[in-house]
Parts: structure tokens; sequence; C-alpha cells
């Protein structure tokens, strides 16, 4: 049999960081690669006990059947909470339940885009999201981005390019996923106005927010959107755990409506037993203690991280030290090749990211992603040393 | 913002089945609308000591993210089970887990149809996997069926009136959703023949195959599998708990990986704890022996429809009772329009899903299905008076 796949599915390969998944089983590599929440921060004592009260108090509220749209105690938990942050507005927008915030890029994606369609992405941005959306076999088109975001400059000549073939705008607002940047106040509404004048949607993406270590909180995008443009994709997976698998996605009524369709399409309903354990843990919980609490252990680690790449690597990569989230984005001076350095590091067992996996067609850049929030302080003293020595060994 | 939609999501409208849910949800209304499995079949005290144990011994386990394929022991137990029953050849084929079945027929829809390839659908079918097909806007073309299964010639016309076109041939052969009915093994072998000739995917839908409550087990289509041409989906949504959202597809290992790349662009894995729960209980159950238990269960749930039925119906309906699953399916007698019998019947507080509802095209046929595995014994008694009535006042 000669298999005849769809095209969609053709443009796309497994990610560069799920093949370095391979090399960081191996007990001795120092991994850099990762992008989950640090594990210290699972909250393992109350989740057990919310375990045994959910098979105790309502078996079948979890075993059977749910609604699509989702667990509703928990839609209103999100709805109250984000109400109060101005993201959500009652008399306008709607929320539900997805498996994961990478299924609202799966939904949204497939809810509003032929094939064919522009989606315009920062770039480089997170290889997950980029993944998604070629499964739709958009034409899937980067921004230039700086140090606090997108180019808005380079933003509205794509927008003038593509006019009407645009359908959305992709955006990881704060402590952006590989770059780390947050961006500013001020660019976020020229974002939102530019999305306005060309009549696009907003697709926000806002998986790290809580995990703020350092500076002010900047009002998200969907604040500002009194026209129905924002769609905003939010998770448990960060600020909870990733395994349960539980995300949320905000936006104006009648798209979340057409997107309910498409979710109903593709797995009936998110595991109901994750979505009643999310609930209950935020019914017990005093949340904005909680983030604090998340906070002070991802401060320590982006601290000590940035100290250091300062010790021992300053003669090799520049960088910003982000004010949140999970990574920390290494420019690499001049001479020393990014793939060749990141190949060497892996030799030298040290994982970390080559840049080129965030790039919409994976071209090479001269950086490389570094998570912070798994390491130990003692991986991170000797994973730097390592770095130090293969860059060095690159120089001569 | 005047939203513009994707042509795929605009092909698709919510389930009449979903409709039905407001009404049943009134406590009056008896509902023969589910198709869920009996929540007393649900093992709630065995799930409650596992969700324990998963907790005390394996917190991060379930916590953190997992890989795409699915959690590795879970794999390796489906594997085993699937290779006594010749369903799984471990030098050819692969497993991977799922979100249920639902995303079987999303993700193999996705791996190998273009816009506009032909699907063959035995017609009627089950509701959510043609409006899964809808979503990736291929033209999908009913198979006629009767009284056990797929007309072959039909099916044949088919693939040679779509040629190169036809990429895949869906059917469900045990206790078909919706006639119930079971394909006997001439017929499955004359499909897979078929199959075969035209060199087309067979895409074999298998949630009811242990739910048996009478006859004889017929083999799997996959177990006739030498070309590497089907591709099986199993769920544990009826045989443990739909709620929590576990499935499982078994096929050529060269389309299996294709479908994991589309999987990790969908929702990256499925809920761990879902998994390993699924997996433990497995793990300390005689399954051969639970199977037993369940089919004794629905054995006596679908023998007293039957007699009810036989009771108070035949005067307005012919049925054949069906071997297993969840559903029967009644012919209602010239005279009698189905869509207003359903809506009469509602009005009379006994809800039935209208034959309409599985129509590739909504078309309306004189038949209605009922579920069997979730009312009480006196609501089937009631429910069938009632029917009787409504089917009576009709005729006058």
């Amino acid at each position: 049999m000669e298999y005849r796949f769809a095209d969609r599915i053709s443009k796309v390969s497994p990610s560069a960081i799920r093949e370095l998944f391979k090399f960081t089983q191996d007990p001795e590599v120092i991994s850099f690669a990762a992008g989950s929440p640090s594990q210290e921060a699972f909250p393992v004592e109350e989740l057990k006990e919310i375990a045994n009260e959910i098979f105790s108090e309502m078996p079948y509220g979890v075993l059977k059947y749910g609604v699509s749209e989702g667990y509703e105690p928990l839609r209103q938990q999100i709805k109250d909470a984000m109400k109060a942050e101005k993201t959500f507005r009652e008399e306008a927008d709607n929320l539900f339940i997805t498996s994961g915030a990478q299924q609202v890029m799966d939904l949204l994606t497939k809810t509003i885009c032929n094939e064919h369609d522009v989606v315009l992405s920062e770039e480089p941005a997170f290889v997950g999201s980029l993944n998604t959306f070629k499964t739709y076999n958009v034409d899937l088109v980067g921004v230039k981005v700086g140090a606090d975001g997108m180019d808005i400059d380079d933003l509205e000549a794509k927008l003038e390019k593509y006019g009407d073939r645009v359908k959305f705008i992709y955006t990881i607002p704060n402590f952006q996923n590989p770059m780390g940047f947050t961006m500013p106040i001020e660019k976020r509404k020229a974002l939102y106005d530019l999305a306005k004048k060309y009549q696009v949607i907003v697709l926000e993406d806002n998986p790290y927010g809580k995990l703020r270590t350092s500076g002010e909180e900047v009002a998200n995008i969907k604040t500002f959107d009194d026209e129905g443009l924002v769609v905003y994709a939010g998770t448990f997976s960060k600020i909870l755990a990733p395994g349960i698998r539980v995300g949320y996605v905000i936006g104006p009524e009648k798209l979340i409506a057409k997107m309910i369709v498409g979710k109903q399409a593709t797995d009936v309903h998110t595991s109901l037993f994750a979505q009643v354990l999310a609930s209950k843990f935020i019914e017990r919980t005093n949340m904005p203690e909680y983030f604090k609490s998340l906070q002070a252990i991802y401060r320590k680690k982006v601290d000590f991280m940035s100290e250091q790449i300062d010790k021992y690597l300053l003669d090799y990569v520049t960088y910003n030290k982000p004010e949140g989230g999970l990574f920390i984005w290494c420019q690499l001076k001049d001479g020393i090749d990014m793939q060749a350095f990141c190949k060497k590091a892996l030799e030298n067992k040290v994982a970390v990211v080559p840049g080129s996996s965030f790039m919409i067609d994976g071209q090479n850049i001269n950086s490389f992603r570094l998570n912070f929030s798994n390491p130990s302080d003692e991986d991170i003293v000797k994973g730097m040393q390592l770095l130090a020595k293969t860059a060095e060994s690159m120089i001569k």
C-alpha cells in the first residue's frame, strides 16, 4: 500500500524539541530543553486530597459524558477571575474549556481559516503553535520582533500586503516563548488598533502570565477589545500541572459558538476528572497567594540562572533577563555557529533548544533557548560551565 | 466585526441529539436519546481506590507532560490484548492513545484527506463521526446498508464511481450506531477485499464490541489486514467510563507515525491521569470476567426493552433485536411520519432520536433510535406505553 497523505500534514515534522527528548532521557545529560513548569511547584498534597474527594462525592459526575463547553462550575470560576481582570466581558464574550491551550490554536484555526488564508505570527514563536497552524495548510507569515515584542511597522506592512487574506495575528505578549520578552502596553494598544483597522482577529496566547518574577503586570490585549476581535487562550498547564491538559478560551460569543462545534467534532469534551480537579483546586485555594508562592519559586530560579550566565557565558552570549515565564533566550556572539554549538553542547551532555526550531521555515539564526524552571541549581552551574567550555572550543 | 468562518465549519451544525439534551434535562422526560453506557456498569469503587493509589505512588507521573503516543504501560497492555485478538500485528502495526475514539476519526481524516477527497460511510451512521469528517470539507458519500450491514454491491459501485478520490471507508461492524446490526464475517471479508482491490483505507470503529449480549463474536476486519489498509478505533468510553476520554488507534506503522504528528498539534497528549486510571484498572482486573459482568447487565437491559417493544409497539414499528451495543433501531410503519412522531413523543415527555440525525444530509427517513442502556426498567415500560399512545394518536 502506497499511503497518500493530506497536503496539510506533509508540511509538519515532529518538532526538534521532541527529537531532543531522546537525548534528554539520558540521565547524564543536563537538560535546558524543557518547556514545562517546575515540578517543585506542583501542589501534590492538595491534588491528592481533591482526587479523593471527587471519587467520594461525585464519581458519576466525572465518569459520565460531559458537555462540550466544559464543567460548568470551572467555567464560572474562570469567568469570574477573568472578569476581575477585565479580560472577560459578560455581555460580549463567552468561554469554554479546552484540552490544553494547544487546542485553542487548533480550534481557532479550524474555525476561521480556509487553506491558504494568511496567519501572521511573531517570529521566532512557539513551535507547537506554528505546527498547529501548519496543519491547516494556511500561509504562515512571520512578523519581526525586537526586545519588546512585535515590530509594529512590520506588522502593518504585512497586514497591508496580504489584505483580506489575513485571518489572525498570533502573539504571546507575556514572557514570550522562546524569547522571553514582554510587550509593553503601548505596543499592545498599537497592535490592537491595527487589528481594528484591518478587521482581523488577534490570538492572544497567555500561558505564562501569572509567572511574573519582576516588573509590573501589563494589561492583556483582550482588555481593549471593544469590537470582539481578540481570542484569548489560557491554561492550567503552567500554574497547576500540564499533564492534566486543561486550558480555556475566551472570545466573542459568535466565534466561540462555532469553535464549540469544532470541539465537539474533535474530542467531544475535555476529560472531566481533570476539569473538576482544577475547579476544586481553585475553590479551596487563595489564588493570589498561590500565584505569589509560584512567583517566589520562579524568581529564585531565573535569578540564579542569570547569575550563572553572567558568571560563565558573557564572553560568548548576550541575553535579556525576562520578567517571568520559563525561558531565557541567548544570542551567540559572532563567530559561533548556532547549529554546530547546539550539537557540540549535546556531545558535552547539555541540551539547549536551537533557535531555528522556532522559525517558520526552520532557518538558521544565532540564538538558542534555555529553560530555567526545571534544572536543579547544581545542574544550572554545571550546565553553564559546560556551555562555556563548548563555546570556548568553537572559537579556537 | 463581521466574522468570516472557514468553509469546513459552515457545513457542520450542532447535532440534533445535542439539541435534544435541552429537553432531556427535564426530569419529567423519559430519555431514550442517550448514547452513553449504563451508569450501573461503572466500577466506581475500584476507580476510587486507583485514583488514591495514583496520587500516592506517582503524582508527578500524572501531573507532568507526557508523550504524544500515550502512557507506555497502557499502550503495552492494549497491544497485548489486541495481539491476542489478532487485531494488532507487532511487525506491521503501531498503536497510540487518543482523547476518545472521536479523536481517531479526527486524526485519520486530518492525516489522509485533502478537501473534496471522498469518504464512503455506511448510512445511516454515527452522527459524531459524520460531523468530524465534514469539518475537513471532504465529500461524504453514503453507502446503503441492510439488516446485516453495508451493501457490498453499492460499496463497489461507489468505489468504482469515485475512483482515486476515495480515501477511506467508514464502518462500525459491531452493533452499529444507530442501526444495531452486526456485519457477518463474509461481509467483512468482502469489504476488505474491495478495500484491497481499490487500495483504500478502512476505518473500523469498534466502540461496542465487548458489549455483546447474544450470538457469537465475529473477527474484526483488522484481523484480515495483510496489506496495512485498516485503521482500528477502540475506546474505554463504553467499557469503563466515557467522561475520562480515553481511546486508542491501531494502524499500519507509517500512517500511525503521521497521525501522531497530528495528535501533537491538536492536544499534545491525552490527560495522563485518565490514561493511568485505565491502565491500573486493566492491571488489577480479570478483563474477560469483567466483560462478562458488563454483558450480563446489558443483556438484561436489551431483553427487557425488546419485551416491552413487543408488548406495546408492534402495531406501529418493526425492529431487529441487536446482538449487543446500546441501541435498538425502530422502523415506523407506513402512515406515521417520523419527524412528527418524534416531536409528538417529546410533547408526551419521551425523547427518542429521529433517524434523520444519522443521515449525511439530514434527509427524512422512517426510523428512530432507542437507547436501552440508560433508562430504568420502570421508565422503559412507561416510555413504551407513551410511544404507543403517541403512534396511536397519529394514525387516527
